[in-house]
């Protein structure tokens, strides 16, 4: 399994006036996450995006537990439990905050498509190389 | 049944390097419909926080089939299909362009907190009555 | 001179904790103030784009004297003062609440550059043409 | 003087279609500088408020070089020249990406209000002891 971890820190303007994390940033945050987890692959999304690969969310699920608040240091932990067979890819990621408290959690579904084409296509080789040695 | 409909124009700034709107700026969006949705009850959601209740999300789920492309314009439809017994609230919310186009489509599950004690509560009768209107 | 005027409700996901809207989200609202003082020329920023014309932000001053809050209808009001001469374009806007008063106000400087040579250039002449029907 | 660093990497969402990081998210990118710059001082901003300062922004004016793009580590250097005297507080800041190239460099001024009596007031002596020792 394909696991990482990052933190993020809450940011003033991604507060709302209920004193909350708004909740629409998790999506930008999930995505770090995502990216990290690339990153561990050793390549960026950046790379992928350069080579050709384009990674379009397809469905995106989160369920909220407990609110985040202004300067929280949260931890993403995102997870790419298969090595996937086909055209999609999905990470599921959780969000605690410094008191280890879960505060959300939900899944990404992204197509993988090649931007010469326009079309849906599998994961390239040196992506799935990198990729096995984690199973 | 409630339902309502606005028109959005995608700005710039939510855009990405895709030429695509961004995946995470729908949760804004659908929020701006569920807001529209709510006025059209007579009240926006400031009077409903003024009086005492505050709607934290509880799960968001987006499936998207279409990007959106800077300067659409955009008509979200927004749908609250039963009188909510408990203490939640789902809006299903479907987002077209301006070519009758399906591009995503979703629910936002909300919580309906008592801002004094902050516990989850029924909704209000002042509430509950203007809704009764569209069964 | 070339003015106009476009409405912008806040969002609940720009406000901050403060319960303002957050003081970096009027880069977007004077963004799309610019783009319909130049849908008042006949064009979108799309179609100025398209037509192989790029214009980054050079500048961007704003002053602050009243908060906006949620829910609040603004008026960006955005002018173009003179005939740009050279290879940069100044707007100014000034945002209004509901109640007239005067939220704040600034200005935006942008670069004209040519999308094949990536350099700066001038207007073209389908752009300033239009201009000129205003001064 | 006070002065401190901090990295942002940027993400995928505050891009924008010209491939560049939006012109409007260096609000949020200073905010950062400008707390972390408190924090030099042993104390956050979260801290501030909870001891009845609020600091909304009065002024912010941002000059534009070079473009940061997705992925990119950007440095924030930020600075407070000198021990504020009156009811304002001004920040000077500088962005660099991974390269030292300067990308762009701007000033916030800030109000200092007392939350009880919501009217402009000076430091308090907590901060500014604080802050003396670093001038």
């Amino acid at each position: 399994m394909l696991v990482s971890e990052i933190k993020i820190r809450v940011r003033y303007g991604e507060t709302d006036q209920m004193g909350y994390a708004y909740y629409g940033i998790y999506a930008q945050y999930y995505e770090v996450g995502r990216v990290e987890t690339m990153r561990t692959l050793g390549f960026s999304y950046k790379d992928v995006e350069n080579k050709g690969i384009m990674m379009p969310v397809l469905e995106y699920n989160i369920k909220y537990k407990k609110p985040a608040y202004y300067d929280d240091e949260l931890t993403l932990v995102t997870k790419l439990t298969e090595i996937p067979g086909g055209v999609k890819l999905t990470f599921a990621t959780a969000c605690y905050n410094q008191n280890k408290e879960l505060l959300n959690s939900g899944f990404v579904t992204l197509a993988i498509i090649d931007k010469n084409t326009n079309k849906p296509c599998r994961l390239p080789d040196w992506f799935l190389d990198e990729l096995k040695k984690f199973f």
